[in-house]
């Protein structure tokens, strides 16, 4: 099969000719890749950010957002059969510690996160196990939902945590109103009936956001903070979910927040840097957000078959896969760039 | 009365005779004072840290944590009797406005803090609401509860609020075993089933905590984080109570904290100062703690009544205010010092 | 002023000229009558099916939905002011019992109900307290929303309960789509994206839910339980919102439920009679629901300003009280009957 | 090896030579039984009445409640090791159902009951899952906590769910102070500090549950009713939880019951029989308890090597199996009888 392959730091992926992988242990799902997304992950990846973190081995096939159909399956495997249309979690999980137990399988002890520390979906066909994969709806089709497996799923997850303590008429400020605010804005509307305040530099995407569910678009030019406490009646916002965390987003952000208020880290860069006598007197609180769990895919994908999440994609061929890195790069996608096999 | 009176910062405290407070609306109840609590906060209001921030006029009596009997009534009042035995929760709410509705009536939006920015209880009389009194058990004296209204308080709302997801099998670090640590070990010892971790640099706090329900002592000399991840398995504890604050116990605590962990910030002085990779990556939470609520204050005094939460007081005249002050200023008291008038 | 009285039992309400009520304690208000429900509960008072329960004295005012202006305030109010547009909360609550201080006001220990056991609003003016009106927004008009004060305001309380488990994917049955149903539907659909099922033996309730949010409508004429099963493949509902409680509703309504499903008990009549071994072999839960409390009250006008819950009225002027009443007795109203002073 | 087995109902049991299971799939674990309890629902599959629910097919090997050490284990089995001291979860479950991801494993959709359906543990080895093996502490030994693996979960999972809303000062009756009741008390007398009152016919039981922690003994002869009510203040406690589940235990239990209280469902027998009208106007709900999840398990394993959940047990040879049995229908066991190969 045909696959791209991170094959040193500062070069370019190459495509080459791998075997077809085959299900080497009982739980392994191979997937024929229908759609893989193209990450911003991605790029860093590149720049050699994570190769300490993760120690993968060069070689290796990149790409970690995946979908497609069930391919072939292990001997115990029970939950999907071949020629299932699945999209794929982006962890492989063992099953047994705690956390997987507990249903918090992101905290897995001893997880796999292929196109990171393993081989992943630039290819034809990919290997992963029968606890990543969710069967999708009919009426999706991979290429179109495969970006939301990781970046989509961060935002589903985030969104519905914040969501539990949102009443109507609270208010949600939503900091970036990119690729992962952009899905979180449509959850948060799906699932909640609050006020939902996008901040964002750029117009555009302040338009995008309005019409797809948000109640006011704040422009990030100097003054989005007065603007946000004016809104909110000078008490500051229920939650903040913060989808930035760079450029002073999270200064900014806690400004916004109302005392025994929520804020949510998503996107990350600087550092969260609050006086602890702040935290303490207005009895606000910070929670992390990693990536969803498989069940928040699974409800995620409910959501995208109800049509209440949607995503821009850009679809290149597989082999034109060094156009989709450079169109990231350069900032031409709008929405996200998917390779399609 | 006699009443003890900040009349100006940097100076002593006076004692003088005022009249005693009736009730001027119809909920206010005057309480005849058992026991006055001298906390570090009224050495901190003598130094002017707080002038500006409370605002208040001089000269006006000071003292926050206070206990008695009832005095008097307003024409409203149905939840107390003259001659009832109460501790008094250290803020006068309005109860009218959402957070006092929905039982968060710490975030009153119209509160006032006897002691703080009104008179307070070093004196025979003190003027608070029926909203702030609570009944206390027949074997409960009023000078041995009183300094749990403010410090006790805080301490039990922290513990309280981390006990929800602490189950048999997680762990607790408990960063400072001094007047908060102490009562929020004796709280987790009573509510939950958690295993106990102390970090203090005195070892006579450690022992102490040993015998009141801790299960590990672990001097803060150096290698806390160290003891702490070996006595954790490597991977910390689920949840971190922070009663300290400054002199980075806040970079020591989140060492000190696993994946998915929950940081109850209580003490206060340094900044949390965190990247936001690192809240993502481990997903982890700041957890705000302010002082409890009404019903905090009302389930702690069952605590003591159950003898399930005990302090160490020493007594003193009202009349012995100066003493009081200075051997709390040089470190002079075990547990708290008590005014008695 | 004009009042439209209870004279007897098994006798027709009486229109009567009354003093205008004044604020007799502190927290007092009085309200301007806008609107008031006229509702079966009205029906039942006449039959003398609450006589003995309420223990009020005739004759009495009748009207336990009310909505309109702020009149005259007591001493002690500072939420509202005169000429504030407000609906008003069914119960008169204490404000210092446990209940109330937790925000649980319904189960106050010390509370009235006008309309019920002391003076309601068929009438021109309404004694009522401070902490039960909630000021409503300039777009809604309290002849509008009056009948959302108990009827609406109970079908909020269940659906919102119902909804902090409700995920994408999840199903809700909902019982009846009369007019507390109608509410909650359009209440679930606010909050939440789970999959609507409604039940009803009236096909046109079964259209207007449909075109209001509901998924599927199942006609209530022998087969629902297996249409629900078919519709649930073959699993049940996670949660059943029981609007009717008699005729059968609940013995249908749990072979709808799922295992370890939520059965949300609203409407009443019949007895719920379900084998123990039932309970624990599936793990399902019942859940009682009372009227909602004055935050529930404070959520649902903000449903109501964002035009999310919607309630067809037919007006009548306090004057034809008999002809609402027949109406209503004859089932010629479609929505909520109003009086309107 | 030998096993005692079912080979007919209303017909004895027979001891007989197998051979030693092996594992058949990659997750299997074989474990050599330390101890296997005698549950009374091993006298009602003799009787017969487990025969159509079960659909097991004669003869085969009852028992389950088991513990012991793992003797081998299959191809993807990486929690346990040959040589661990286990007890065994009583469910095997998929992993990969929505309930199982979740947490929620005991409603696994693909589940099998060793000693009910399929072979259990009245032998020297059992064969069960990798997701069903939980490594207990060096201080316990497997016949001393065999009997927790279902009786003792059971309770474990009740109380451990009522306890998510005890704070201090709320009250708990306990209904039945026997096998499962006696667990119960410890766990909440473990995790709370809520007042326990135990009632119970027994006056022996209820000794002994004021020894390990109960607050109140009621005897159950018919004033107990009356005499909750008195101990409660009239007002009843907010939380029951039902181990008897007949005999009108359903009846006094809801008389027992607070507004707004929880009454949680483990014993059965009678059918709730109850008014809706009485469920929505006190608020009431019912909560039914299945067996503990596989994390319940583990932490009711901490509870027991922490010494705070102890049962009292009676050990027989395997052999003896009909003596147990026979002890066990008379009623001449205390705590719970064990099997030892």
């Amino acid at each position: 099969m045909r696959a791209v392959q991170v094959v040193g730091y500062h070069q370019n992926l190459e495509l080459t000719e791998l075997p077809v992988p085959e299900p080497a242990g009982p739980f392994d799902v191979i997937v024929k890749i229908g759609g893989a997304g193209v990450c911003r992950t991605d790029l860093h990846i590149l720049e050699g950010q994570w190769a300490e973190k993760s120690g993968v081995a060069l070689p290796y096939t990149i790409g970690h957002e995946n979908a497609g159909w069930v391919h072939a399956v292990g001997s115990a495997v029970t939950n999907v059969a071949v020629g299932d249309k699945v999209i794929v979690h982006p962890l492989v999980t063992c099953g047994l510690c705690r956390a997987c137990r507990a249903g918090d399988d992101v905290h897995c002890t001893n997880s796999a996160f292929p196109g990171i520390d393993t081989d992943g979906g630039y290819a034809e066909y990919l290997r992963t196990s029968a606890r990543s994969v969710v069967r999708i709806d009919d009426s999706l089709e991979p290429a179109d939902v495969a970006a939301l497996a990781d970046a989509g799923l961060t935002a589903y997850h985030a969104a519905a945590k914040a969501a539990r303590r949102l009443r109507p008429g609270d208010r949600c400020v939503v900091i970036g109103a990119g690729g992962l605010g952009h899905i979180g804005i449509q959850v948060l509307k799906a699932i909640t009936a609050a006020e939902i305040l996008v901040v964002d530099r750029n117009p555009d995407a302040l338009k995008l956001a309005l019409e797809i569910g948000a109640d006011h678009g704040v422009v990030a030019g100097g003054d989005q903070v007065t603007e946000v406490l004016d809104l909110t009646g000078g008490d500051g916002a229920e939650v903040v979910i913060d989808f930035v965390g760079e450029g002073g987003a999270t200064r900014d952000g806690i400004a916004m927040l109302k005392r025994a208020g929520d804020y949510h880290v998503v996107g990350y860069g600087e550092n969260i840097d609050v006086p602890t006598i702040d935290v303490i007197s207005t009895e606000i609180n910070f929670i992390g957000n990693l990536v969803g769990s498989y069940t928040d895919l699974v409800e995620l994908m409910v959501l995208a078959a109800r049509g209440d999440v949607r995503l821009h994609t850009a679809k290149y061929p597989l082999a034109d896969f060094q156009k989709a890195i450079d169109d990231l790069d350069a900032g031409r996608i709008r929405g996200r760039a998917i390779l399609t096999p």
